[in-house]
Order: structure tokens, then sequence, then C-alpha cells
């Protein structure tokens, strides 16, 4: 047998003993293989009409009283609740809405603010940011230190534990790094970090509906992540924000809004912040994206996100497998870990012509994206992408490359 | 003739003369009398299909391409430029996203380091806020003075020109009291502000839409606004934000997210703002709910906003009279100004027993707002709202206030 008929052997196999295999036909797909999920999520096949729903009778034939009777008012923490289990969270410390940049905003004071009111809490003059970090999150950060009056020092993850000192106040990371696919030791690097005296700080975006982040479980603090890449919310879909449960007294809001305020409807001018999570709020949540986003999360119902992990690795091994087989020798490198403990959901290629690769790539039904300055990036999301895609893609890129 | 036939017919003849009449039928009505639209714009009419579109095709189909094809990436100036002749700006200076609260924040940060640049600069160690405004702006406020080492000092916009000094760095004002329906003196109190070396912020939520702001004719420095009310945005629709085009090389947010860089996708470690309006975006804007926003301000096509203000004063006039005629003697108070140049497009009316009167218009057909403790709020919108919806809602209110 060829090493192609071996392989696509092997793919179906891997699709036919598949237990995600039922949840893809919850989306709406054709025939290009989408590996690009990691950036902008499939459209799961029920939001359309939900969201219709929402513009013609919620908004259109309700109006005003939607905020009430539709249940837009509370929306934040209602979605907030559906994402906590696939993080790891139990209810009530996550709150949807704003940007992921806004929320690592909040997220970074807040965490300053903590670490100054603690006794030994005068000296720590320093944040720590993830060096490698996608770029929103390093200029917040140094937003956040000179607004608060602190050093910003960017450092790799693996040095964080190193850098740490009695001058830290907190510690912004990524759980997986946006270009390379490196998943980083959330657990230890949280432990490391509070030895030192200082807060955890995570960003989620490239790992929540991906793997299991045990939020919880590993005592993070404050967490951000977005909504629109493994959880499929839609373009821009609102971000989310979780405090920690015995933290949510302490979280003092750089971004105090109406929203946030224990009586929001007093409108009263002194500020008292809200009990809880929805102290994480600021403005008027914009309703079509949130609710589209309640809608897309119905895909997760019943799904074990431990069953979506396996997955998600099977892929990329297999994947790496492929590229293996049928990559020219030499043409790309991978860039993302092997080991399983230090990889997220996608594979990052080094590429020397990556952009034109890329395109052509795209023009032959493989979508993945391209990262400045070299890298093919391919996302794997373990709901709607099965072996034969990943296969296939295989196969395409190595065509492309020849 | 009775009062009540008097009436009828006036609105009647008011109606037949109105050149606006012809854009209610663009939005979807029912038989109720929708006076709350300076809260939730009613829906216009082909925006669900247009969402319809997003979804499903933007979204379910061209998938990530939309952000290229489908013109996501330039939405948020796009918009801004269409939203820009109804506030009296040229094209370039308004971004949309974000909330306006975190607009208020970027927009009040941004003017206290203008101010702090200018050679009088050190001493300016106070920010005036207008001590009526709507909470939202207050509570931003007495953070940006927080982080930024000011003082906050609540004024009533009256009182503001006393008040100015060479301590003051900046004045956040509203344009309209979300509360009594008072419009305060734009020009005037901008020429004060200016006078005094310090720069005016102001917030247009009630009157954009309602009436002629005039931004770039009276040197506005920067403007703030929510589109969901006279702009029939949708429900938690994205904010705006204005920076007049002189300032804009110096406008220094304080939430410099990737989207405002002048190079997103470069990827770099270093912060480069963006030239001109983009430097106000910060992270991934909403799509959804910017579309729906960008498909609403279809109605104002050919509409002069000169017009909407004629029809919202005759709108308030009328009411007025209709409520003198039909509610019993000393039962409600209006709080709103009789003076057109001190009038927004809402009546408020004091009420002892304000919320039970609301909830039983409400029964009734007639759908205004109550703002804690004692208004009944009323809002006119001219693109729908008619004269006979004015002396019906009347009507309906002298009937529960017996």
């Amino acid at each position: 047998m060829s090493e192609h008929s071996t392989l696509v052997t092997r793919a179906g196999a891997l699709d036919a003993a598949d237990e995600l295999a039922g949840t893809r036909k919850q989306f709406v797909l054709d025939d290009v293989v989408y590996l690009d999920g990691n950036s902008l999520g499939a459209l799961p096949a029920h939001v359309p009409g939900r969201v219709e729903d929402v513009v013609r009778r919620q908004w259109g034939e309700l109006r005003i009283r939607s905020w009430d009777e539709s249940g837009w008012w509370t929306a934040p923490e209602r979605i907030g609740d559906r994402i906590a289990p696939l993080v790891g969270a139990a209810a009530g410390q996550i709150v949807v809405g704003d940007s992921t940049s806004v929320n690592v905003f909040k997220a970074l004071v807040a965490a300053v603010r903590m670490a100054e009111s603690e006794p030994t809490g005068s000296g720590r003059d320093e944040i720590l940011v993830d060096a490698t970090t996608f770029p929103t999150d390093g200029y917040i950060a140094e937003s956040a230190a000179r607004m608060t009056g602190r050093t910003l020092r960017p450092v790799v993850p693996a040095e964080v534990p190193g850098a740490l000192s009695d001058r830290t106040a907190a510690v912004l990371l990524n759980h997986v790094d946006y270009r390379t696919g490196r998943l980083h030791d959330l657990p230890s690097l949280t432990a490391a970090v509070h030895a030192a005296g200082a807060l955890a700080v995570w960003d989620l975006c490239h790992s929540a509906g991906a793997l299991p982040v045990g939020l919880d479980e590993h005592g993070v603090d404050l967490a951000v992540g977005c909504t629109y890449k493994y959880l499929n919310g839609g373009p821009g879909s609102p971000a989310y924000l979780y405090v920690r449960r015995d933290l949510q007294d302490r979280f003092d809001s750089p971004l105090p809004g109406w929203n946030s305020h224990a009586e929001p409807f007093g409108m009263r001018t002194d500020f008292e912040p809200a009990a809880g999570a929805p102290r994480g709020r600021v403005g008027t949540p914009d309703i079509l994206s949130m609710l589209a986003l309640e809608a897309a999360l119905e895909v997760w119902d019943g799904v074990p996100i431990e069953a979506v992990r396996a997955k998600s690795l099977a892929l990329t091994d297999f994947f790496l497998e492929c590229v293996a087989a049928y990559a020219p020798e030499g043409r790309v490198e991978s860039v993302t870990p092997v080991a399983h403990a230090e990889r997220g959901s996608q594979v990052a290629l080094r590429c020397e012509d990556a952009g034109d690769v890329m395109k052509r790539l795209i023009e032959r039904g493989v979508v993945g994206d391209f990262r400045h300055p070299d890298v093919l990036r391919f996302g794997f999301t373990p709901l709607y992408v099965g072996f034969a895609d990943v296969e296939r893609a295989a196969r395409v890129l190595g065509e492309v490359l020849r």
C-alpha cells in the first residue's frame, strides 16, 4: 500500500472510532477543510434562527421589555456560568462582556490593587508579562503598569519562576502561545507566582474550549478569554472575565460602569460595587453578539472537555505525521512542541514563504492562517474537524510545497 | 368642540403636514405608543434581513474571509463616518466600538494627558464632571481621576464657567440631561472650557440623532455617545468616540489594544499608535452588533437633522399642551425646560407615584420609562413618533392619573 492510501485508511478508522464525530453536523460547513477555528469558530447551525428571534421578536416586538422578559439584563452572568464548566470554574465567577483587551486591563489593574492591599504590598512595583504574548496583552499591560505606577517586565514563561520576587505584584500569562501553539504549565506557574506572593492572571484565548483549564482546581486568581475561537461565539463576540470567588470582594475595577453597581437602577452618584461576578461588568452589554454566543454554547451540552482534549491531541499528532509523510524534506519545520503536555490545539509550521503558501492553500480549500513573518498556523477544533480533513490538509500542503 | 376633539383635530393636521411622516414605515411598530426610543430605539424593518446575511453568509459561509471581503475590519471607522454628519463632524474623526462607559474612560484619560502636555499643564490637577450626569459617567470619571492623579469635582453645568480655573484639566459634560431632558449649551460651555485652557469632553447619548450637535463647528475636543437610543442600533449596540482631527496625534489611549496599532497584523511587541480615528479602537470589534447598527443607520439617508429637531420640538410642545389639557391639576409637573434652546427630545414629568403610573401606562399601550424616584420620562423619536401618538399618550396619562 502507498503511504497515501495507508494514511487515508488510518484517517477513516480514526473517524469511525471518533466519539465526537456527531457534533460536526451541528455546524455549517462546506467542502473546505477549516483549520482556522482558532481565529474564528464555524457557525453552529441553530444560531441564525436564534439571532433572528432576538432581533425580530425580542428587539422588534418586546423592545425595552426584553431587558427583563428576555433575560437581557442577566445575560453576562448567565452566559458566564455556561462557559464556567469548560474552564473548570464553579458558577458565579465569570462574567461576559467587552473585548479581551478591555478585560485584560480590568484584570491586571485589579490584580495590582489586590497585591498592593497585602501587608507586603507596598514594595511590589513590578508586573511580569509573557514576552511572547499576543501583542494586545503586552500593550494593555504596559498601560496598566503606567497607570498604576508599576514597571512592566517582559519575561518568557519558562523564565517566570526565576524572575519572580517580592517586587512582583502580578503576572500576566498566556495559557497557549498564539503563534507556536505551545501550552504553558498553568498549575506550576500559578503555584510559583503564589509562592512569590503575587497574583496570576491568565489569558485563555487559545485554550478555552480546546483543553481542560482547571481554573478553580489550580487556584488561578483572575483570567480572561475570548469566545470567538474554540467557543464559536461569532465574529468579535464578547470576551469574559474570571475572578476567583474569594477575591471578588477585593476586585477594584478600573472601569466601574453603571452595570457593575450594586444598585444599577438606583442612579446614585456614589459608586457602590456589586457583589460577585457582576462587579466585572462595565456598560450596557451588546445583546446581539452576546445572545448569539449564548446560543452557540449549546453545542457543548454533554460534551466533556476531556474528550475534546483527547481528540485534539490525536488530530494534531496525526497532522504532524501526515505532514512528515507528504511535505518535501526541509520545506517546513514544526514550531509546536511534540510533547502532549506542551501542546495546545494547533500546529504551527515555520515556512520561508508562509504568506504565499497559505494563499495557495486557501485557494485549494484548506483554510489556516498566516502569522507574520513565516508561520503557517493550523487550528484543530475537535467539535467539527475530522481525521480525513487532517489527511487532506496535509496532502494539499505537500502538493503546494512542491 | 370639546378640548379632546380639538386636540385630535390638531394632531391630525400636524401629522398631515409632517415632512418626516414617511420614515415611520421603515420601522417595526405595533399599536403601542412607543415613547421609550431614548432608552432603546425601535427596530428598522430591514435590519433583520441584514443581520441574517451577516450571520448566515458572512460568518457561516465566508467565515474568516469576511474580515476583508465583508468589510468587517474597517467597520468601526466606516460606521463612524456614517454617524459623523448626524453630529456635525467631518469624516475621519469617529470610531465605533466598546460601550459608552469604556469610551468615557478613553476620552477623559486622553483629555487629561493632552492638558498635561501643554506648557501650563503641570498645575492642572482637576477634572470637572457634570454633577447631574447619568451615573456611569461620574463613576468612570472618578476612576479616570484616580488613575491620572487628579481630583474629581462635580459641578452642575450652569456653574461650570465659574468653576473653571487654571487648575482644570478637562470637563465632562452631558449634552442633554438623561433625567430632566434639559439641553445644555454646548457652544458656550465649550468656549468657556477652552478659555480656561482645558479640554471639553461631551456625552451625546441623549442628543445624537435628536438634534444638531455641531461638534466641528463648536470646536468640541472629544465626545462619546451610545447608538441604541435615537440612532436605533439595537440593544447594547456599540458606542462611538469622536476625537477632533487636530487632536488625534495627541490622543494617548489608556486602552491601547492591538486594533489601535499602526500595524495591527505586524504582531509587534512595541506599540505604535495608528494615525487618525482608528487610534480610538481597542480589541476585536463585535461584528454582529456593529453591522446591525450599520444597517439601522440607513434610515437616516436623506433625513436632515434640522428637520428632526424641528419635529422633535413640535412633538414635545404638543405633548406639554396635551398634558396640560388632560392631566388633573397638580398631579404632574414638568421638569423639562419650556424654552426650546434648553430642551432635548424628551419630556420628564415629576409625579409622586411615578413608578406605579408608568406600570399602568405600559399596560394601556403607552410605553415611557420610570426614573427613580419620581420621574415619568417620555422620549420622542421624530423618525417614528407622530402627533396622534402624542395626543393619545397624554390622554391615557390623564386617565391613569385620575
